[in-house]
């Protein structure tokens, strides 16, 4: 039988009061409350926590306070990862970005979704939808990453963007929801 | 005649430098700053200072971190209230929610407001519309919520819907001016 | 030889990595954790020390913490400039408000960019635009501004708006991208 953690990881309904995931979330927020308190003359600790918070990183990542993340070690970030002022990731499932990924400030990273159904709902139950970026990728302030995205190589998302549906390689996307509004010329 | 305070809540323009205001808002503020700097291990202290600073909570209420209010007082919620980082409540007039309400990250509830004539707003004064959710309503991450907004039953606001007209029951709502999107059969 | 300050203020493509910019930013983000430390009871305070961070101000200017800028010093305010809680101000090149503008809670205001091609990107140059509004502006909640927009006197910029166009006078906008929705008449 499954546990709790098992499903949430799958991408099925999951109960998030269970006591694993309840003890895991705490102790990823303190993680981010330490980092959060770091001042800005401790560069080096900050990419020293990031690497202790996160799945996997490369040499090079940095976050500017304040981070937020649910479990933290579900987010995956290639090489030179940079995040400007107060992104949250909502890390249920898994985040994974690749090399050169940078994100303007506000930026919102949703895998976390609830059934529409009221019933359902209110049950507490939950489940969450992985998102993946590829190489090359800029996200403008204040964009929106909805679960299940997969996102291509050489995007860049505009500010403010609430984006739906997957992103092809080489484009430039915008508004709410996200249309193409530019192909990027290679 | 009446107060600043009874205008305020009257919807009707008044003065927002009143002194009584001015202290009550300093206030709401001291008891959002104590509630932003309790530690993740702090679940039932921070269910406490909610019951404090709120109008009326349900017994099952929580705020993850950093709040923000203007009065507190104003904001009633139902039963079973849960609210993702970061989340603003302008509730300058009353903000009242159903039971079983859910918000994401950063989501944005303003009931305060302005003149649009600059000459108007430049008076410094302003007023309010209260702002009503249903039963069983999640609202998305990022999501922003305008003054004299009601919102139905089993409602989905989508994240970054920028909610500018009434919701009838049972629908999902999204992108900006946020439009019905979808009906939900029960 | 211009300095990398130098070209950074001119708009051209600069290089971030620059030691005397780490170093300038880093004593903005001193400045402004200090700011964010304030307490409710400190108005004066605030006022105080905003008027040491930014480049110039009126004798009324108060923002609600959290604030986040780059530099402050290339922010211009006119007489009584007021931004509520969590607005954010990339200021590599001059953003300057002219008398009046009000802020609602979690402005951005961008004048930070870099270049869509991926391979001009990832050189870690980027560059910046002016911003520039009127007198009498009032930005709405989680409203986006982009960089190189110049904004007229008497605007109202809605709630949610994501503007990517210059805003002439007396008008409202909204939306994302931001239309003219309305025209105030004067």
């Amino acid at each position: 039988m499954k546990s709790e953690k098992q499903k949430m990881l799958a991408g099925e309904m999951y109960d998030p009061a269970d006591p694993i995931l309840l003890k895991e979330r705490e102790e990823a927020r303190r993680k981010v409350r330490i980092y959060n308190q770091t001042l800005e003359t401790e560069a080096e600790k900050r990419t020293q926590l990031l690497k202790e918070l996160l799945g996997s990183t490369g040499e090079n990542v940095y976050m500017e306070p304040n981070i937020r993340f649910d479990y933290g070690y579900n987010t995956h970030v290639g090489e030179n990862f940079f995040a400007n002022f107060d992104c949250t990731i909502l890390d249920v499932c898994e985040v994974r970005f690749g090399d050169n990924c940078m994100l303007a400030p506000g930026v919102q990273i949703y895998t976390a979704t609830h059934p529409l159904h009221p019933v359902e709902r209110n049950t507490g139950k939950e489940y969450a939808k992985p998102i993946k970026f590829g190489n090359n990728v800029w996200i403008g302030g204040n964009a929106v990453i909805n679960p299940g995205i997969t996102v291509g190589d050489n995007v860049v998302i505009a500010s403010g963007a609430v984006v739906t549906k997957d992103i092809p390689d080489n484009v430039v996307v915008g508004g709410n929801p996200a249309k193409i509004i530019k192909q990027i010329e290679l």
